[in-house]
């Protein structure tokens, strides 16, 4: 009989970045094509053995990501350069593996994240532009950047954000908002949010809510009043998803 | 009998944008989906005419423009914000007009234009990024900055552009080119090249021979020799069509 020689499974973590347009999220379905089922058939494939990963966020339909962070063990017996190297080649050109390293074995992408940043990009020219329509969500006409910006820092702290998401199923809605602020780029307005972590939904429905803010449709006293009501009923809709991007998970 | 009021024709010119990716180039063809095309059909709509557009260039299928100039004459009574903004309700996501204005009737896209400028953007991670991927190159490992700098500047004259391009039939392969530099925006490399005019391909294959020179497979003095030689066979291929601008045409 011959001796197989069994291959060791490695733990590993992995920074990955996508554009979100043409998956239906990140979490795999029962239907439509999602970054975590992709991710998992590159992996299988290479492997040979099936493979589950473990994402730091969920994101929704249609939002990109700069740099999620995926876990997962596979068996594997070259290095970790040449399996990124395998990976990106079969990947999909919209979703490749930025970084890839051992992980501690009590390493979680979720639980063991202090915190997430996320960026939203808003373009402000007076027509909408086919080189900025996929990643960003064009409001023209007149906003006051200046109100937006005071908007945002009221929303820094630790607040029962309720007005503004849904917790999973019988959690706590308190999040904890560590950076919340506008900055320009050329005719791109670029909203930076770091959290602790965040409802379902909730960085749009903020983006939404400082963007009628900057039209005046709130004052800066009836933002506060809407997260102070923990009301979702309350809450605006969500900016659309392709302006938003998971940019970075901080351990 | 009813009195038809005649709607006086205007004659306009338009700065457009597109995303190249799903065009088969500016110009109309018997097959497949054009910039021309698309906007001839929009404004034939509108005004209940055909309507045929005159373009500054004829950009390659992929191949991206930011500031596009076209020219046309179409009867309208309205006003051109009313009819720029029902162009871009029509338009698809991918093209929309800019600005629209009056044009003097001697006016012509092309031929009194006295220089175009493209660019082309390179990117520079160390792998392939989903989120940058549709608007420019990758070229990863070692590309030395200060060379294609240097190999960028001796392109700067009025030269035989034989070796990087074909000219109409019969006629002069003679360019000026105005400017022609790099210069780095994060791990983003931007190539701008300004010239009176450009032969076909010419600013693609200049970027894979600058690439080149930067990959050290080409010195700067090799560079300029195969300038000399005013010989196409000895062109390095026309770099990604979707790395490539078409970002302004100047009057």
């Amino acid at each position: 009989m011959p001796v197989v020689k069994e291959v060791e499974a490695v733990y590993l973590r992995a920074n990955i970045a996508y554009d979100g347009t043409d998956f239906r999220g990140f979490q795999i379905q029962a239907r439509g094509r999602t970054v975590q089922g992709v991710l998992e058939q590159a992996l299988a494939r290479l492997s040979g053995v099936p493979v589950r990963i473990v994402g730091a966020g969920r994101t929704d339909s249609g939002v990109h990501a700069n740099g999620q962070v995926v876990a997962f063990s596979l068996p594997w017996r070259h290095d970790l350069a040449t399996l990124r190297r395998a990976l990106n080649a079969i990947l999909p050109d919209d979703l490749a593996v930025l970084q890839l390293e051992l992980a501690e074995g009590r390493f979680h992408p979720r639980f063991s994240a202090h915190s997430r940043e996320y960026r939203y990009f808003l373009w402000r020219g007076e027509v909408r532009s086919p080189l900025h329509e996929r990643f960003s969500y064009h409001v023209s006409g007149a906003l006051d950047f200046a109100l937006m910006q005071r908007a945002a820092r009221i929303l820094v702290g630790r607040y029962d954000f309720s007005s503004f998401g849904k917790p999973p199923a019988g959690n706590n809605p308190v999040r904890e908002v560590l950076q919340s602020d506008w900055w320009q780029d050329g005719r791109m307005w670029l909203y930076r949010v770091e959290a602790n972590a965040f409802l379902w939904r909730m960085v749009r429905r903020l983006v939404m809510a400082l963007v009628w803010v900057g039209q005046k449709r709130w004052t800066v006293e009836q933002l506060a009043a809407v997260l102070a009501a923990k009301d979702l009923a309350m809450a605006p809709p969500p900016a659309p998803a392709k302006g938003l991007f998971l940019w970075q998970v901080n351990y």
